[in-house]
């Protein structure tokens, strides 16, 4: 089969790899339906996460079940499955607890941007749709992969409540998904931190009450002007930079909430700082399998769209194409059909 | 009236000042019952804090109101009042939510170390006891100015609740009181990282379950030995320096809790091993204002004895070997009487 391989800064190659097989008997083989391409394939593909050697990509992921191991039980071949970036036996302690990124035996996945994955740890990894779903739930339901988990995430992160003001600082995929989640989860106010028009629509639609296009110092002026000049209750981190961190602690009112899921590149907090900031700091990796089955719930009801991200559709051979609209920012996010 | 004056590195002179008057509506003049030495008065004691110029001290008070401002409506002349080292309106934005250490109209309350005091926003930062109380009570009480509340605040922000199994970092006052703090909120298990015999013991009475000696990554792994494999559900940081804060939160499950009240001194936490540490951080000035009538009930209805942590009890005029104790760590804490 043929897939999506990084070599260097701007250059994904779209070339033959070896077609995944079970190796473990927790293994599920899948046949991708659609992937995408994440904000946070970015950093790698920009080159400031650099990389040692040749790197399959992608790590959104849903479709049908083609193979299992021989100890597999909870998904079967001919289901529709969709599964997080870490695959998690979702029985340690940890899993438990609902930290399912952090599985003990976690393993990232990341080679989904191809036709065929092998996704490890399938019963406590994948989690299978009520039936095969219509084609236009798919964009939907491969959010759930990655990018909408992670925007809830930032929410319940940021402890956003019926009633809550909520700041959203990044308008990418992810933050205009922690948007919706807000509006989902009851917030009566959402401000956005957003210079792109197209973005900004967006965002209203998601449940947006406020934009707001100054950053830095202004930024958090503005946010304090729109929120009887103490700041959010809850500030949802959605970029991963130093400027975007400090953007979000500044803009939360003391004793507030900052949730954050953009991988931090270069980013450093100042302990005395984060100390008089009064906040509350949560974030990290999404633990998407803990939301699946309440989000696979809201798309199949279709009270939710996230797939609404997908501003672009390529078919899979053009995955260059899809990294440079996005990288160009001419593209939010890019869905891939194999 | 004569009291504390620090001039430099290991420099306290016990001074003439101007006796404290009323000069704003909505102060109150206290007669200090008792006052002591904070675990941060080390930090420009030590001079990692420099200080501009001659600077009063003291921050931890309580005692008999002798006058108060026209303004002032709670409390009034003769009754015992204990207030937090900031002074809060208790009417505020941030007040009401409950972080009256950031109050929009703070005051730090600074000069403690003296026989009368002037508090600001008497009536939002002073709460009175029901009696004046009995003298074996004062210790207690003078408490739950600062080191109790901030303890009690620790254990609060790092989310302890019943069963929970909470780890201590530091053996100062506060992280002694910190454990006796999770020990009322009902964790099942409290491990304290100690190597002072006196205050081991001190930590077992008010409730550690585990003394770990061992400190950085040795302590870190310690404590992971002591938890499953997978780090306490709550840790409680009362020192404030980097190594400190690592082992706190390195020392944490994911998903767990870390509530820090050291006050941060040349901390920098690194943003990507916060991510994926995957914890909840929480802390700062301790809210102390919100905890008092609850600490004063406990210690009126002799639940608690918060005041054991006074291993060293001196008249107010023996300031300098107070800090002098404190500082070779012969004395846990010291307890000054005017």
């Amino acid at each position: 089969m043929r897939g999506a391989v990084l070599y260097g800064p701007r250059d994904v190659r779209f070339e033959e790899r070896e077609t995944p097989k079970v190796i473990k008997p927790t293994d599920a083989i899948i046949r991708i339906s659609a992937t995408c391409v994440c904000g946070s394939d970015l950093w790698p593909y920009r080159g400031i996460q650099p990389i040692a050697q040749p790197t399959p990509m992608g790590h959104e992921y849903c479709g049908i079940v083609e193979e299992v191991g021989s100890a597999v039980k909870s998904v079967k071949p001919g289901q529709f499955v969709i599964g997080s970036f870490f695959a998690s036996d979702n029985i340690c302690l940890i899993c438990k607890i609902g930290y399912q990124s952090s599985c003990q035996h976690a393993e990232f996945v990341g080679t989904a941007q191809a036709p065929v994955l092998r996704v490890p740890l399938a019963d406590g990894t994948l989690v299978p749709t009520p039936e095969v779903p219509s084609q236009d739930l798919i964009p939907n339901l491969l959010t759930l992969s990655d990018v909408m988990g992670t925007g809830w995430f930032a929410a319940d992160a940021a402890n956003v409540k019926l009633g809550s003001t909520a700041a959203v600082v990044g308008d990418g995929a992810v933050g205009l998904l922690a948007v919706l989640s807000a509006k989902q989860m009851g917030a009566e106010r959402i401000i956005v931190m957003s210079r792109h028009e197209s973005r900004q629509k967006l965002a209203r639609e998601f449940g947006a009450t406020d934009i707001v296009t100054e950053r830095g110092d202004e930024g958090v002026e503005r946010i304090k002007q729109l929120t009887n000049g103490i700041g959010a209750d809850s500030v949802l981190e959605c970029v991963g930079t130093q400027q975007s961190m400090m953007q979000a602690i500044q803009s939360t009112r003391r004793g507030g909430y900052v949730g954050y899921v953009g991988v931090p590149h270069g980013v450093e907090l100042n302990g005395e700082q984060l100390f008089f900031a009064h906040v509350h700091l949560h974030g990290g990796p999404a633990p998407v399998r803990r939301y699946l089955p309440e989000l696979i719930k809201l798309v199949w009801d279709r009270k939710i769209n996230p797939g609404k991200v997908f501003d672009m559709t390529l078919p899979l051979d053009q995955v260059a194409q899809a990294y440079r609209a996005m990288d160009e920012r001419r593209a939010i996010k890019t869905l891939l059909r194999p």
